[in-house]
């Protein structure tokens, strides 16, 4: 134990006192750093998912919806920027979607948020890192085979470093975060510069497989790739608390600046891609590269730039596996709060962390990884959907927010009007008419949300969309059997002034196999802690029993020596049988079994004794009126 | 545990009395099908192995050697057994190589033996099974592919039924040794009548890798190759006791038989296979078949013969794989006695077996058959060391033990000839003259095996043979470091009558997270079974300190409530500073702390508790004066 205890404390550090509970605040610059690297890093990946699956109809007209997507999908990232930006104001105390659907739409809601979050960091973990590792695949091919051992590594750092708690020190998210945007707006600002001096370039497309034709299914399967990078856009609205005051502003500016990054560089990317007539290589080929490595090396070639703006971008991605690992473990203990999950994620370890939410995301993480091979292809079709579900349940909750308020406001109104007070109409009017914009406006994000989750979960069910919604289902099960059995546990273990103390006596029965030097602290606890006490040995051979006989008379401290016969060679059946003799004659007789237990000095010679200690422990475990109590001696050599 | 204990007598049956402690005794013909199935066996796989060499070069030179090797192969066989047949009558007590190596050549040698011997029953295990179960594909081809499952799962039921401890039953072992016997003396036969008719095929050589020429090693390689036949000569000699009386008399009969019917078979099945010029085909081969069923084609065609001999094949091979389930663990368990392996080996459990040995013969066993895909091919090159080890170190212990007595006779004729008796000169000469030739033929076998054994490691070497030889070294090693410990162990706990039982006083500690129904009943144990108690909290929250505080002074019995601040939110470390603060004011102090310990009713539910008693446990576990005791409160719901 004291090993691991070295250990653990080398990995993540001393106990931080309770009082050190508090958090830096952010300003913009920095809190966009922090909250914004999810949201941008998704660029890095969502063009190449958008360009793989148009390729698929080997077809240059469906080549070329690439930038109507792209645009496309930025008009649905202000649709739904503009209701987060409503959530902010709202909900300036961290709402977060899990909130803000419990709130609003009952736990049940609240409840499926949770689930589709949970698995959407799960996701991010597994997605950011394993895209993190294709762009350094990119400048370096020899790093490909060791992909999966860089990624689980990758996660494992995060998770120590999440265990130590190292604040979310604005500085660090700075210096990748801003270099990938700047990095990416100059490549991007180069590739319009020489794009519009040059005509298009033709993509060379590889033969369509024949199932796959230009149609509207196609597009709309490109649009769902293309919804990836609206992934972690609710993050900001998530921090409201950490920004500096006014909280709520300078977390709105955030948002803004974010949308408009995040919009301009999917379509800056898309646009280079397009007029580059650039062709997503497959994992498989020895030179694979990202599409992103591609439009780089088309403008810079292979230089420091090519380098530069890869590493950003494995810089950025890890950045926003970070995030998951700040958002999983907030959302497991506030679930775990509600009694929904287990209890155990809602306790603060001696980091200040809440340490289980951190391994059991680290834990599932690493395994998405390797079950999917660190492939960010096939798991980025699973992402979207946890995103949207949230988005349209956070955005449903704000409706409702909002027409609640609208009622107390025209209730309010109407009862002050009844008393006859004087009203300032106007304003009254321009509250209601504020509201009802409001709510609108939440209304067309869920609609919109709601209707992209159905057309993901149509469009890439094939694409292993349906194991997330196994997920769903399965973390809504559980949700449920853990809320069942902390009521039921909650109903049975509470005490009211009518209980009293059980009746009970006492006896104690202390084990002795044979005697030696190991088992005398045995006996002299026995002696000193019980009054009523017998030694007690199973005979497994004549011999011994007349030893232990012998021995007893010198030894015994005056304690009573029974014999138990075994003649199934069992040590326990001789042991229960005689407790059930003890119990039958006083049924309200608590029995405390004393036995002496080796402890050696390394965890292999565990292995060379008869472990009697464990076997009974195991045995008599069912028993109502038994104590184990294991004397332990331990053996120097 | 009920369940488990539910599935365990299901499987393998309700304990058995001690008294029930008896073997049947069996008649030559039934001992000679218990003891010799796994020597006849071999002759399955022997010639195929043989082959799968000789082909190697590639020319007809080589193959014709097949029939010399069998007939050198059998000649080795007669030497063995003449010895073995020593064996049978100098310990007519189940003497074994062990034993017999331990008795005359010492500890060191028994250990090696013992090694030898148990590398061996474990390769027993893999190769019968992998074998038999080629037999099944060359029925039918379509079990290929569950190979390696059918294997474990045939492992698995071996296990089971020895756990069971199912008596050696001859009747249930006659009808597979000697149907497959009976079945291949007519092939044999049939084989021989027509062949004697026809002239020798030439067989389709596949072209020599040139790596392989016809040479001296090759032909030595192939003779290696046939030792495997004699895997299993040792059985009858370590059984003798199994034997009716005259024990000895009957066992060196069942031997005698045993190698004139395993000799012959294998020359005949060998000159069959060379004179219909069968090459063995690959495993890889979708119309794969052994030798022997190549043979059986050729004589029968694909009808009920063909079907009959494969099975009772594949029969014979499980109940040699048997005969090691019988042997492991009883060698394990003498070694074990002999403290160079864990003591548990040596436990007879409660169906009167080694249930440990034969557990772990199960598991490597498995674990073989699974590393080397069931592919006999690849496990027999590594089967005939062991077995010719344990041949020379019995041979050679016999030679000792035939010198002994013969410098005993000689001493005990010398002093009786000094004090002036009569005696009877012709007969002291002929016993004299007959322990020298006995003498000499041990010494002859022992030099016999002993020169197979370097061959084997000389000519095997490549085909992984050093993994046996690293298993030896580990296993003398093991040997080695657990007398080690037995031994210090020993001395460190033996107890003389100057020891005296250790100063000690006593106080108990009661463990308070909260107060809730389950835990009143820890709150009257500590009440009935401690005079000095106090109940400890550990303040992780105001809140519930608060509330823990106000309960206690109704449900508290009296008992004083001490509350400790933990500024890191630790549990552990506030108790832990409290008993040492206790502890270094009295040394001698024993520190009871009472834990209450939630046990739920399904298992996954400890999953949704602090479970503060495992932590404790962990915490505590390294600390001499301190005792925890769980009393536990079982949840209904």
């Amino acid at each position: 134990m004291s090993f691991i205890g070295n250990v653990k404390r080398l990995l993540i550090g001393r106990p931080i006192h309770t009082k050190h509970a508090h958090n830096e605040r952010l300003n913009v610059p920095f809190g966009l750093a922090v909250f914004a690297s999810d949201a941008l890093s998704s660029v890095a990946y969502a063009t190449e998912e958008v360009l793989l699956v148009l390729v698929l109809a080997g077809s240059l007209a469906a080549y070329n919806t690439l930038t109507p997507i792209a645009l496309v999908l930025s008009l649905l990232l202000v649709i739904v920027a503009f209701s987060y930006y409503q959530t902010i104001h709202a909900y300036p105390d961290n709402g977060g979607t899990y909130i803000v659907s419990t709130d609003n739409l009952g736990p049940l809601a609240g409840q499926f948020a949770g689930a589709a979050l949970l698995v959407d960091y799960v996701l991010t973990v597994a997605v950011s890192i394993s895209a993190g590792v294709q762009a350094v695949i990119s400048i370096n091919h020899g790093v490909q085979p060791y992909a999966v051992p860089i990624a689980c590594a990758a996660v494992g750092f995060l998770c120590v470093m999440n265990l130590r708690g190292a604040k979310e020190s604005g500085l660090v998210f700075a210096i990748p975060t801003f270099g990938f945007v700047i990095l990416v707006a100059v490549l991007v600002g180069r590739a319009i510069f020489t794009g519009l001096q040059e005509p298009h370039t033709a993509p060379v497309l590889p033969a369509g497989d024949g199932l796959h034709s230009m149609g509207a299914f196609l597009i709309l399967r490109g649009f769902t790739a293309s919804c990836t990078a609206l992934t972690g856009t609710e993050a900001i609205a998530n921090g409201v608390k950490a920004f500096k005051s006014p909280e709520a502003k300078n977390a709105s500016r955030a948002l803004i600046m974010m949308v408009v990054m995040l919009g301009t560089m999917f379509i800056g990317i898309s646009w280079a891609a397009w007029h580059a007539g650039i062709v997503p290589k497959h994992m498989s080929d020895p030179t694979y590269q990202t599409v992103l490595a591609q439009i780089a090396e088309q403008e810079f070639g292979r230089g420091w730039f090519y380098a530069a703006i890869l590493i950003a971008t494995a810089a950025i991605l890890f950045l926003a596996a970070n995030t998951a690992f700040a958002d999983f473990p907030r959302l497991a203990s506030f679930i775990g709060r509600d009694g929904y999950l287990p209890r155990q994620l809602s306790s603060l370890g001696d980091r200040l962390v809440y340490q289980n939410g951190i391994i059991v995301l680290a834990i599932v993480s690493i395994l998405l990884i390797v079950k999917f091979n660190a492939d960010p292809h096939k798991l980025i079709p699973l992402y979207a959907l946890g995103v949207f579900v949230a988005f349209t349940l956070s955005q449903a909750g704000m409706a409702v927010h909002f027409l609640k308020k609208r009622k107390m406001t025209v209730y309010r109104h109407d009862r002050e009007l009844a008393v006859g007070e004087t009203l300032d109409e106007v304003a009254y009017q321009k509250r209601r008419r504020k509201l009802a914009i409001q709510m609108a406006i939440s209304i067309v994000g869920a609609i919109t949300t709601f209707v992209v989750a159905c057309i993901i979960v149509v469009t890439k069910w094939e694409e292993r969309v349906w194991i997330v919604v196994i997920a769903f289902a399965l973390l809504m099960l559980i949700f449920r059997i853990v809320k069942g059995h902390y009521n039921s546990l909650a109903k049975s273990l509470s005490l009211s002034r009518a209980d009293a103390l059980p009746e009970m006596r006492s006896a104690t029965l202390l084990l002795v196999p044979r005697l030696h030097r190991g088992i005398l602290q045995a006996i002299k606890y026995a002696q000193v802690t019980a009054d009523d006490c017998r030694a007690l040995h199973v005979s497994l051979s004549h011999e011994q029993t007349a030893k232990v006989k012998d021995d007893w008379g010198h030894f015994g401290a005056d304690m009573p020596l029974v014999i138990l016969e075994s003649p199934y060679r069992s040590l326990v059946s001789p042991l229960t049988d005689y407790i059930d003799e003890m119990q039958r004659v006083d049924k309200n007789l608590m029995v405390t079994v004393i036995v002496p237990q080796a402890v050696p000095k390394h965890w292999w010679q565990g292995l060379l004794h008869n472990n009697a200690a464990i076997q009974l422990k195991l045995a008599l475990g069912s028993r109502r009126n038994v104590v184990v109590t294991n004397v332990r001696y331990f053996i120097e050599s």
